[in-house]
């Protein structure tokens, strides 16, 4: 089986990756090839056990998508996004990495013959959805996105569901919660604060806490949004109909609840290293963003997510700690 | 005051350009110039009052759409759309067109330069909803669409809201009904048969038939959706907040209150015109139409629809009749 992965470098691409090198049947059939494509050549794992070639390029450019797609293979995960602070201040650049490239890659499927029909995983976010939003977000709720990159992930659902329809491909997108606890350093992202309260603490350092405690979002692990796109490419598609946009199943808690969880893994003094600092710009974000899901539909089909705000702290210590909390 | 009518040789581009003809004054400021767009040059209207131009040619070609936008409209009417038939039979041509001609001319408005933000109208459809749907469709309802003439519709809606949201232009997206009774000759559109049962008889013709008369449907009168158009265009938008796309008003009326409504204007004998003769495949297709929605939002914002589909049969019997039932 030939597994292509587009963003390849990025996190999810990495640790989707290195879990397809520890398990090669992970999809029924094991993985002889694998083509990753990012926009600069990504590092190819030390551990794998099959053949790895690597794609260089941006697939905005049609070329590029065509050659990611040149040994049409079996198995197709797009990851490959600008995110979302880069996709609102770069109008041009958003649009072409995010709707032109994904479009490319569409095309190029299509391009790629008749006889050849091969599952095709998206990745889509839950800023498809833009306030007001109600307390729980149903799956029939419209997409009305307030930000360039939401927009742009709406339209490659769009054309993943009607490439779908056609035939060209077997397609399903899966809109993923907020990450948490995002590892590596903090990034600049509004949602970042969610993951360095509990990441820079467990790592024995200060974190600021901009919003009230009482802020509910909506989250998932690295580990679960693995699971997600695992059990995307090995669902029966013949369950999920025409509409192939699913709402992910995740965590709902409030920053309250954050707190309690960290302070059960970590201890009161882990959590102390959290500074409040209001700002005010985060806060007027933050409250425009999903704060609970209903997602039958995901959860019927098989997907699972983190059972509580302390299992994703735990997955945390266990993958990115070695299981141990120092500072205990 | 500049107005740009995209697609101007269709059905109701020339419906709307006859009516700025004969109010100039319809749009608060007088109209003083009009481009009309079509993929072949438009014809010029004989009453118009203010100076008339035409520009011929595919918006799926980006030099045409900067040509359209060259002297930076007031208003622009995007009406221009390959067919919801033509588009499922020929995927390139729907995509180039409805596709990439409406974000070109997206684009163009964006390269005509940071002072310029035109109120833009864009004509979707209700085929930007796929089954299974509710009885009513409210305004949160989900976009699934089933064909690819309603993804291309719903893409351009997103691209529309986004680009209002950055003040790029002040758009507007209209969801039309199906329009009935459509003027001319009998189509091939699924829809067509709708119209064709009172079109036809009441130009002495026969027309077929072929649902149960238990249909239910969602119409608009011609008339109605060049009123929608209208109002489109001179909205207060402070009041429409960031969802910029709205499901009109309409008439839910099953086949068998069209064919009394028929009766009522036109009498018996023109009713004995209908020949009932089923056929499964459109059948089927109607099975997944929308039936009726509730179209709260654009009725607090001054939408009005026709009252019954008396009214939507009446109204055809004037301007395409001149008020006169001949057979009756």
């Amino acid at each position: 089986m030939h597994v292509l992965v587009t963003g390849a470098a990025g996190m999810i691409g990495r640790k989707l990756i290195q879990r397809i090198a520890d398990e090669p049947q992970l999809f029924g059939h094991p993985v002889t090839r694998l083509t990753e494509h990012d926009i600069v050549r990504p590092e190819t794992p030390e551990t794998a056990n099959f053949a790895v070639e690597t794609v260089g390029g941006d697939l905005a450019e049609p070329a590029i998508a065509s050659k990611t797609l040149a040994d049409r293979p079996d198995l197709i995960f797009h990851l490959a996004a600008v995110v979302s602070g880069e996709a609102e201040a770069d109008f041009e650049k958003g649009y072409a990495a995010n709707l032109d490239g994904t479009r490319n890659l569409l095309e190029a499927v299509r391009a790629a013959g008749d006889r050849y029909q091969p599952r095709f995983v998206f990745s889509s976010s839950i800023a498809v959805f833009g306030a007001p939003l109600p307390d729980r977000i149903p799956d029939d709720f419209f997409c009305t996105p307030l930000t360039s990159y939401g927009t742009q992930k709406a339209v490659g659902e769009l054309l993943l569901s009607d490439y779908t329809r056609r035939g060209i491909l077997d397609g399903i997108g899966i809109r993923l919660p907020t990450i948490c606890v995002r590892p590596g350093a903090p990034n600049k992202a509004a949602t970042g604060f969610f993951s360095n309260i509990i990441r820079e603490p467990l790592a024995g350092k200060e974190a600021v806490l901009p919003v009230d405690e009482s802020v509910r979002h909506w989250f998932a692990s690295p580990r679960s949004a693995v699971g997600f796109l695992v059990h995307a490419a090995t669902l029966d598609t013949a369950s999920v109909g025409p509409r192939r946009n699913l709402n992910m199943p995740g965590v709902s808690a409030t920053v309250a609840e954050q707190i309690e969880a960290l302070r059960a893994v970590a201890g009161d003094r882990v959590v102390e290293l959290i500074r409040r600092e209001r700002d005010p710009q985060i806060e007027r974000l933050v409250g425009g963003w999903a704060r609970d899901f209903a997602p039958e539909r995901a959860l019927e089909l098989g997907f699972r997510a983190d059972r509580s705000f302390e299992e994703i702290v735990r997955v945390h210590v266990e993958d990115e700690h070695g299981g141990e909390v120092g500072s205990r």
